[in-house]
C-alpha cells in the first residue's frame, strides 16, 4: 500500500500523509460520502474503483465522473465551503483507501509549502479533467462521447455496468446497446 | 485601476504583479486567446466582460463560461499543460485588462509561498464554478436554469446579447424568448 503513494510522494511525504490516514476496506455500492452531508474527508484510492454519482427526486442517476486507483476522492467544492454535497461517491468495487480527516489533512497543508504545491497540482488535474468532460458533454454526439470514454478509461468497459456508463454517456441503456452493437459489426 | 488588484491583494502583492503585467484595452468582439494557439498569457480583468465560447466545426457557439469583472481570465488547462486551447476567450464589452505573460508569472510564483496559496485559491473557486455549472446542465431543465443564470449574474441579462445567453443555456434563441415571457407574464 505504502509503495502506491511513494509512486507519487518522496518516501518521507507518504509516510506523513499515511501517518493521519486510516487504511479502510469499502465494499462496492457503498457510499463513502452521501449527498446532503457535509464532506469531513478525503481519501486516497489504493485499490479498486469509485463514482461520483447525482440522483433527482426521480431516482434518474448521472454519473459524473468516474475515479481509479492512484487518485483521490473528496467532494471537494463542498468540503472546502462547508457545505452539503451535492453527489455521493459509491464504490463500483471493492476498495482500498487511506481516509483522512479534512481536520488533519488541513493542519498537514499548513505545516510545509510542499502540500500546497501537492494540492495545487490535484486540483489543476482535477480542474483539467472536468474541463475536458464538459467538452465532450457539449460537443461531442453520444457515439463520439464512446469512443472518448474507451480512450479515458482502457478496460473499464468491462468493469463497469452498462447502465453506469450510460448514466455517464448522459444516454439511455438502449441508446448504449445500439451503439455498441455498431462497433462491433 | 490599482485600487481594484488592491481589493483581492495586499498593497505590496498587488504592485508586484502589476509590475509583471500590461494595461491594456480590449474592444467588444475581440479576442484574447484563440482556440487553437497554444495560451502563453492570463489577464486579471479590471472592468469589461468576458466569455469563453467553443466553436464547432458547423459554426454552432456553446458559450461555457462568462467571466466578470475582478476575476482572471485564461484558457487554463491548455496553458499549463502547454497544449493548445479548445475554446476562445472573446470580450463582450470594451474592457480593461492587466495582461501577463505566463513566463512572469511562473517567475512569480517560484518566488514566494504567498503566490501559489493566492493561485490554489483561485483554481479552487474554477473548480467549484465548473462543478456547479455541470450540475446545472445535468439537472436543471432551461426554465430553472435560467433562474439559476439570474442568480448568477444579476444585471447580465440586460448587458448580454439573448443569442449568447441562450449558447450559454445550451438552448436555442426562440427557447430563451419563449421562457422569458412565460416569466413575464
Amino acid at each position: 500500500m505504502r509503495n502506491l503513494l511513494q509512486n507519487i510522494l518522496p518516501t518521507e511525504k507518504a509516510e506523513e500523509i499515511i501517518s493521519i490516514g486510516k487504511i479502510k476496506r469499502i465494499q462496492p455500492n457503498e457510499y463513502f460520502i452521501r449527498a446532503g452531508e457535509i464532506p469531513r474527508k478525503l481519501a486516497f484510492v489504493f485499490t479498486g474503483l469509485f463514482r461520483y454519482v447525482y440522483i433527482d427526486d426521480n431516482g434518474n442517476e448521472f454519473t459524473k465522473g468516474i475515479i481509479q486507483n492512484n487518485s483521490f476522492i473528496s467532494s471537494y467544492s463542498a468540503m472546502i465551503s462547508k457545505s452539503s454535497s451535492y453527489f455521493f461517491i459509491e464504490a463500483i468495487e471493492e476498495s482500498e483507501i487511506l481516509e483522512i480527516s479534512y481536520d488533519k489533512w488541513l493542519v498537514l497543508l499548513e505545516s510545509d509549502a510542499f502540500w500546497v504545491k501537492f494540492l495545487l497540482r490535484f486540483v489543476e488535474k482535477g480542474f483539467s479533467i472536468k474541463e475536458k468532460r464538459e467538452r465532450d458533454l457539449l460537443l461531442l454526439n453520444a457515439e463520439t462521447r464512446y469512443v472518448s470514454f474507451l480512450k479515458d478509461f482502457p478496460g473499464m468497459e468491462k468493469r463497469i455496468k452498462q447502465t453506469i456508463i450510460a448514466s455517464y454517456l448522459g444516454i439511455q441503456p438502449e441508446s448504449l446497446s445500439r451503439i455498441k452493437k455498431k462497433f462491433q459489426s
